[in-house]
């Protein structure tokens, strides 16, 4: 028997397994390599990196009629897929670990928040290459046909080249529009603010549920992924797991040690 | 009337209201401000910066036996806690964001998946001086003897000095040992492994709980926070929200711009 030498490509998202951007990533990236999708049973928008500590997780494989392509959910969040379908379910290591397509923005700040960007760094810090893939329209209606060469160009020259270590991507696509093409940029700081709609119950005892706007706090800085987004480009942002603020070592250091 | 200038600490966590840790945390501080103490009502372990996106929140006041300490419970993430208590709870914004004490380290990686640290995070991308505390022992009867001196000489100086902007602090207490003194250090790059035990259920149908070992992948390294903490230090790793890989930048430009 030969071996295979074809790519693995593992695959998983934040809306779960019935989202139409899961599919379409890997319909985009299905040529290069044998396809495992294994994503969260239920939408886990929002999940960031949290992972599932007390409670039991689940496999269950889905028919798939596609070659190439086996299809597995878990009842958890994304870097629950991840990790479990690492221990689990993937013969061997992943060549590459893909994210997406999400149904809405990650870009700036949200990839703090971003299951999508969660299960990305968790690839990235098993040392496998990673991206996350979004596209800046919310509905599960969404039109991803601009994405398919961006997401596959994207793949196809990190599956070629491999990222530097612990190095990830977060990739952005403009919605409704042919993208101008690639930038790679910085992510913009910015915050959510108005956050909550109050609501009273039939008891009248309040309740909250969270909405709220985006506010660029760089709007004039034309290095980020909103403004390049802004520009109809699609936004490449390198990201790493490791958050030490390395440039205020110093002054830190200052105020503790000496 | 004279408007109040003693400091508003805002306190959370992730083990929620019941855990010993947060308590003793907000007694080490209490005589240096106004306490509102916002908590996950349930244990919360993992949630890295995890929101509730589609469920409604609720707030509830507990009594307070302590003057100056005003308690409240959120039925969700501790970034959900940050969050809500600035938007319906506190009476203005607070002059710091306090998150801990964790039963259990944050060390290295552990940094991505806290819920301690996401709500850290939280209050820094509001501008807020945020930090977090954690105690290497992750018994709910963990004795947090040794954390007040620390605890109230770190926060102490952040009030009193303030931290440069999108930085927040990661601090981490050995556990059973008075510490030697306190290192600004960098955080060890690690991952976990073997990370599930399987059962099989009465049908015989495989479900999988999350577990696992921490392997330091630096562990000659002297700068990192897990060689200080074995060297019985109280390590603070500064910390920013902002993930951009700045130091890979070119590299990643030379793969898709040109």
């Amino acid at each position: 028997m030969e071996e295979n030498t074809r790519p693995l490509i593992l695959i998983t998202n934040d809306d779960s397994i019935d989202a139409p951007g899961i599919h379409h990533l890997a319909e985009s990236v299905r040529s290069m390599g044998d396809i495992y999708i294994v994503a969260p049973e239920d939408p886990r928008s929002g999940q960031s990196s949290a992972l599932s500590v007390a409670t039991p997780l689940r496999i269950t494989e889905r028919p798939s009629d596609k070659e190439g392509v086996r299809i597995f959910t878990v009842n958890g969040t994304p870097v629950d897929c991840v990790k479990l379908a690492m221990h689990a379910i993937v013969p061997r290591k992943p060549d590459i670990v893909l994210s997406g397509i999400n149904h809405g923005s990650n870009s700036s700040v949200n990839i703090t928040y971003s299951g999508t960007m969660g299960a990305v760094l968790e690839g990235c810090m098993l040392g496998i290459p990673a991206i996350g893939f979004s596209l800046l329209h919310h509905s599960i209606k969404a039109d991803f046909t601009f994405c398919t060469a961006f997401v596959a160009a994207i793949t196809s020259k990190v599956l070629a080249e491999g990222l530097p270590q612990h190095v990830c991507l977060n990739v952005n696509i403009p919605a409704k529009v042919r993208p101008e093409g690639i930038k790679v940029c910085r992510a913009a700081k910015g915050h959510w603010t108005d956050e909550y709609k109050r609501y009273l119950d039939p008891s009248g005892v309040p309740f909250y549920w969270l909405t709220g706007h985006f506010i660029n706090e760089e709007p004039d800085a034309d290095d980020t992924d909103e403004y390049w987004l802004n520009c109809r480009y699609v936004t490449v942002v390198p990201v790493t797991p490791d958050q030490t603020a390395t440039a205020s070592f110093k002054s830190i250091t200052a105020m503790f040690e000496e």
